[in-house]
């Protein structure tokens, strides 16, 4: 039996202008100890802005994506533009702002927000290959935006919720443990840090999401 | 039954220059998954240098060591020279070039190197209080020069090891999966990447490093 791929992308490193640490390290251990394997993937972009997250305040620095996303990767990591789902058996999102700030513009424009091309490829191109989708935490709205349909979760925030049904998807709200999955469009989604929860809650929501997206192989 | 209190001390956000992530993270994880909880804590200090981890190179940017592992915590982490041994139930170092180049000069100086003043207070502090302290990856090397005494594991690199010895402690190959517990001095070491290997692996280690000290309390 091939061993079963997974690429995960990446918007940073840090909850606040990147990637959600707990959440991708979750997400690669979960793939790992599912024995699977993963390759991960980040846009080769300038960060929307800089956060001392000591102290939550922008700082006047320029840090790419790609760079930053590179910490979490240990150095092992591609051009986002590079993916090619014919390659992989499923393609995840782990949270994090990244995603909403990086990724997309959804922190600032809610339903109306931009997706960085290259995301917006990758979504698409998964979809349409049939290869699962997972999303954690803020960035089921990536695929709200790009495919404007399915069921989601991003836990209970309604704003959230409402734009997510506002951009053509359905919103099921979910408790920390939880995950929504969509066997027909073959998206499954984790609220994680989008509630307040810890990190042994992350990583079993991770586990939950990674089994799913196995089972839709 | 009082919940175990783990202190965990950061080098910064990212293996090159800072913490190594995946160490960092399998710690927070296990000492959740144990039934313990933990603190963060880093020293407020600028980084040696910022590494760009997609190419190896030297960055011209000030990174500090502090608001940098406040990414793996989320924000929530104290100055290391507020750690009060009396409040914890263990002390321990996740790995990562940071203890060698932040926390220490090991990564230059070897046997010869300087430690952090609060780094130096944190670990005679524990070990003379008497609760237990861990260390993974390269970060036993601090243990070595501040003690001096004691069985501790790098895994298997020779000079790191001669280095160990020369610094007054006894040091003890491994291969991955395998960690070393000196009950006397109530310190527990595991090589995590100090080794090739993967993210799984550093899961499992951290956590029987973590079930080890907690054994010792």
């Amino acid at each position: 039996m091939l061993i079963k791929k997974f690429a995960v992308v990446l918007s940073g490193c840090g909850v606040y202008d990147g990637s959600e640490i707990h959440e991708a390290v979750c997400t690669l251990l979960a793939i790992e100890k599912a024995g699977a394997c993963y390759e991960c993937f980040a846009p080769n972009v300038n960060q929307y802005h800089v956060i001392n997250h000591l102290t939550g305040q922008v700082v006047n620095q320029t840090r790419n994506v790609l760079e930053e996303a590179a910490r979490i990767a240990r150095g092992t990591i591609k051009e986002l533009s590079r993916f090619d789902p014919t390659h992989f058996d499923a393609l995840i999102f782990p949270g994090g702002f990244g995603a909403a700030k990086n990724l997309s513009t959804f922190a600032f424009d809610g339903a109306d927000c931009l997706i960085l091309p290259e995301v917006e490829n990758a979504i698409r191109n998964a979809y349409n290959t049939r290869i699962p989708i997972g999303a954690l935490c803020i960035a089921p709205t990536l695929l709200a935006k790009v495919l404007g349909k399915g069921n989601l979760t991003i836990g209970n925030d309604l704003d959230t919720a409402a734009a997510i049904e506002i951009m053509g998807s359905m919103h099921t709200s979910t408790l920390s443990g939880q995950i929504i999955s969509d066997r027909e469009n073959k998206i499954v989604s984790a609220p994680c840090y989008m509630l307040n929860t810890q990190i042994s809650t992350i990583a079993s929501e991770a586990e939950k999401v990674i089994a799913e997206l196995l089972s839709m192989m």
